[in-house]
């Protein structure tokens, strides 16, 4: 199971100290679409120059235009790049072309799908590499949860490997373990922490 | 009407040199994802200072953390942000307050809606200041165009305005005109022009 690290509302110049800091605590970074908006993909390039080894993931929510916004992240360093499971197949096989081409790879994020379950067994079909099913921060605060999703979608799979992102904090992680997620996406509870190293070291103690 | 430029896949120094050459030739200036993704809102600001009095819109295609990502749009200098009809209605309507809040406008976009006449009518009672018909690009290349969902979402419209994007060149402005749009978008149609200026003004042409 792989931590991702998402970075959200935060400035560039301290999140490449916080990841830098965390170190191999965590597997993956994810650039938060917040950042993509206010940065482009300067945040890409910049994080990678500090950490040349570990996968980027820019969270570009692509909606449209599959294959030139896919490429527009690979070519500033990011490993994988996400599509909306709600975007239209056309935009997501784009995505997926895009990314074979690259070596690259693609998480379709099933947030506000209608049917996840269906959506999921779909995009498996088309060759996303990760499938994530997310609960997104203004629905988090409605009190929700991605375990219920989790639970529908997981079994479904045949090819793509699951995540699971949504206000996940170590309690939600304890629960989540029973389904064995490859990635599980860790943001405010690291990031929002006043020790962002204990936070993170505590998540770990969770994954045992 | 008015129409609204998309500068999409176009180098940032070219696309303020565009604006400048198009002049009143447009009337919103439209951030394209592709841009905001590459430039982050530096895209906003830059074209800001190069035409201080006309609309900017930035198309952030918000599909969650409404209140947050609208913001950084608007704190970059865009007059209207765009956010997904897919999201979730506690993040459209988190744009629209945070909208309010700083006197400026959203634009709900309905790609992918599945059923955009309904959709419309939730989106316009949650207070959106446009509704926006789109086809996008990936669908557009399988032949479609906006304008069977425009016929059915402009009569249902009471107090947003309408909008319509997606391939928009003089032959289909012609069949737009009836259903009398208030902003019309187009893109490629201008910046892939080899006379962009021309573009304009054969668009001009058919808004008569």
């Amino acid at each position: 199971m792989k931590i991702q690290l998402a970075l959200d509302l935060i400035d560039l110049e301290d999140a490449k100290q916080l990841v830098v800091e965390l170190g191999d605590l965590i597997d993956i970074i994810e650039i938060g679409t917040p950042m993509i908006i206010r940065y482009g993909t300067k945040s890409v390039s910049e994080i990678r120059r500090v950490c040349s080894k570990k996968k980027i993931l820019a969270d570009l929510k692509i909606m449209d235009a599959g294959a030139d916004e896919a490429r527009i992240g690979f070519e500033a360093g990011a490993d994988i790049i996400t599509v909306l499971a709600v975007a239209d197949d056309t935009t997501i096989s784009a995505a997926v072309n895009q990314s074979r081409a690259c070596g690259k790879e693609v998480m379709a994020d099933l947030i506000g799908s209608a049917n996840p379950e269906q959506r999921a067994v779909e995009l498996d079909g088309m060759g996303v590499d990760y499938i994530c099913v997310h609960t997104g921060t203004d629905v988090q605060a409605t009190g929700k949860d991605p375990l219920e999703e989790l639970r529908m979608v997981q079994p479904v799979l045949r090819h793509a490997r699951m995540a699971v992102a949504g206000g996940i904090k170590p309690m939600i992680m304890e629960r989540l373990m029973p389904f064995e997620p490859d990635i599980v996406v860790v943001g405010g509870f690291i990031t929002s922490h006043e020790k962002p190293k204990q936070a993170a070291l505590q998540l770990h103690e969770n994954l045992v």
